[in-house]
């Protein structure tokens, strides 16, 4: 069993991630603030290149590759934003990359992935399906596999903690939409290390709540997958960020995805930034708990942006 | 009558800006290289804290005020983005800002003035008639008027040309909008400076033509404004930064109202990004003129992304 990552490792991620990218904006919004009655800042993950914060750590991964590994390719499965980072970090180290996603994907997301030169492959009905058919692929072929909480993705991921931190040093809570959990299990690592009094809690859809179950019962759980927001979309908990999970996080809420189309309709209007509904479940928490955040200085992770036109026209009408 | 502003101006500014705000992203599109035949790369201003470029002449306006002139406070008019500029920067600065805009404003733009603490009414039918009135209020008053092409708020925005050139010094071609011209005119200083060979174009609507009609004749011309692109509606053309376009600028193209929400769309489906009317422009003109941009290195300034919900509806409709 490897070691939990610490903030070390985020450290020496940081020089793989600013090769290729530049710090994200935190704003603050006053009239969320207003809506919220806290202080509200949102850390814009949906402005990175490949729309979400998932690139940061595919970065970091093909950075630490052997040539070997190179060689054989990268093999792996997305419902889009993590295929987008595996792709965008290949196309920068010239690694081949074979991504598998979902039957019935974003078809704007798989546009990105084979615009920025990874093969597509469709299988199954849901994430972990795909996921479990490639990482055979992947053996067959002799190439690697990429898994969604492969540590070197979390050390990546967690240099957006590292801004948060440099940015609004006094931060008091930081709200972090979940779906495998790197970027939430990044940034705790980071925010805990610096200022233990840091309150990190992550968010999920109800329609999809298996992290959160496994966590807050400490043991694996399955559970029905049947939320909107494909960020947010697991079925299957993961051992090592529910082992990051369990020692840093503070809590973990889940949310409608009613809840979630209303997050991104006050993110339209309030902010003009686009964004899926799994990024906005950070103010759809916030929301929700906003009796817990009085008056705090509190920093919402927008974590993707990539909504189709199609679901935008649904969730605005 | 002033000088013509330098490239050295233009570096004068920059600690100013980026005691504030930092580099905005220049990201390449896969998908609207495609739709172009050229190698499309967006300028990302909407990314900026108030969603529009404007927001780097503000501060460089602010910060080169005498006491004097802060204490008065800040006079200045606006359809809403230059307007939030001066708000920001203000604040920033601690100084009392008041902003005239036209009847029927853009709610959002409006509402996020106050929010940044600026004073706002409203004055006359439209962007030209709102400016003639808060001048005069402003003398009444002993504040500070602020045209929307003082020379500083060129010399600040054109630190956005600089960033274009820093990330992708072979650049061939950058299409900006044009409403009063501070945006196209820092740039194109910037860029024939570096690289006199770096085509410049301008894009206004062909239903708010007065810059253009006047950069083509060279004279100041007078014409309808009808545009629903709030940030190019401009009836009065101005003699400074006419004087600056008559020198530097290759060309200048007028792009129909219907284009320019065809370019919203393209911009939500290919890149996730929010984009107002006017900030769409530069790709409305690159796909107008393709013929000539073909292959080649192309920047699109995206200045702003401030669209209401309610024109995102009827875009997307």
């Amino acid at each position: 069993m490897s070691t939990m990552p610490t903030i070390h490792d985020i450290y020496r991620a940081r020089p793989n991630v600013y090769r290729h990218l530049r710090p994200t904006p935190l704003y603050q919004y006053s009239g969320l603030s207003d809506l919220v009655q806290a202080e509200i800042h949102l850390k814009h993950e949906n402005h990175q290149p490949v729309g979400a914060f998932k690139v940061r750590g595919g970065l970091n991964l093909v950075a630490n590759l052997n040539p070997d590994h190179k060689k054989g390719g990268l093999f792996t499965a997305s419902t889009g934003n993590h295929g987008q980072s595996i792709a965008f970090a290949a196309r920068a180290y010239n690694v081949k990359a074979t991504i598998a996603v979902p039957v019935g994907a974003n078809q704007g997301k798989v546009a990105a992935m084979q615009g920025l030169g990874a093969e597509v492959l469709f299988h199954g009905e849901d994430f972990d399906t795909a996921r479990q058919w490639i990482s055979e692929v992947a053996k067959e072929k002799g190439g690697t596999f990429v898994g969604p909480t492969d540590e070197p993705l979390i050390h990546g991921v967690g240099t957006y903690g590292l801004e948060i931190l440099e940015d609004l040093p006094d931060v008091e809570c930081i709200i972090v939409p979940v779906g495998a959990g790197s970027g939430v299990c990044g940034t705790a690592i980071v925010a805990k290390s610096i200022n233990p009094a840091i309150k990190i809690i992550g968010v999920q859809s109800t329609q999809a709540p298996t992290q959160q179950l496994s966590w807050q019962q400490g043991r694996a759980v399955e559970s029905s997958m049947k939320t909107v927001a494909e960020g947010l979309a697991t079925r299957i908990p993961f051992a090592n960020t529910q082992a990051i999970m369990a020692k840093y996080l503070d809590d973990f809420v889940l949310v409608e995805d009613t809840a979630l189309e209303e997050a991104v309709r006050l993110l339209l209007t309030h902010c003009h930034n686009l964004v899926e509904e799994a990024g906005a479940a950070s103010l759809a928490a916030a929301l929700q708990i906003k009796d817990q955040l009085r008056d705090k200085k509190v920093v919402l992770v927008i974590s993707g942006g990539n909504l189709s036109t199609e679901r935008l026209v649904e969730i605005i009408q």
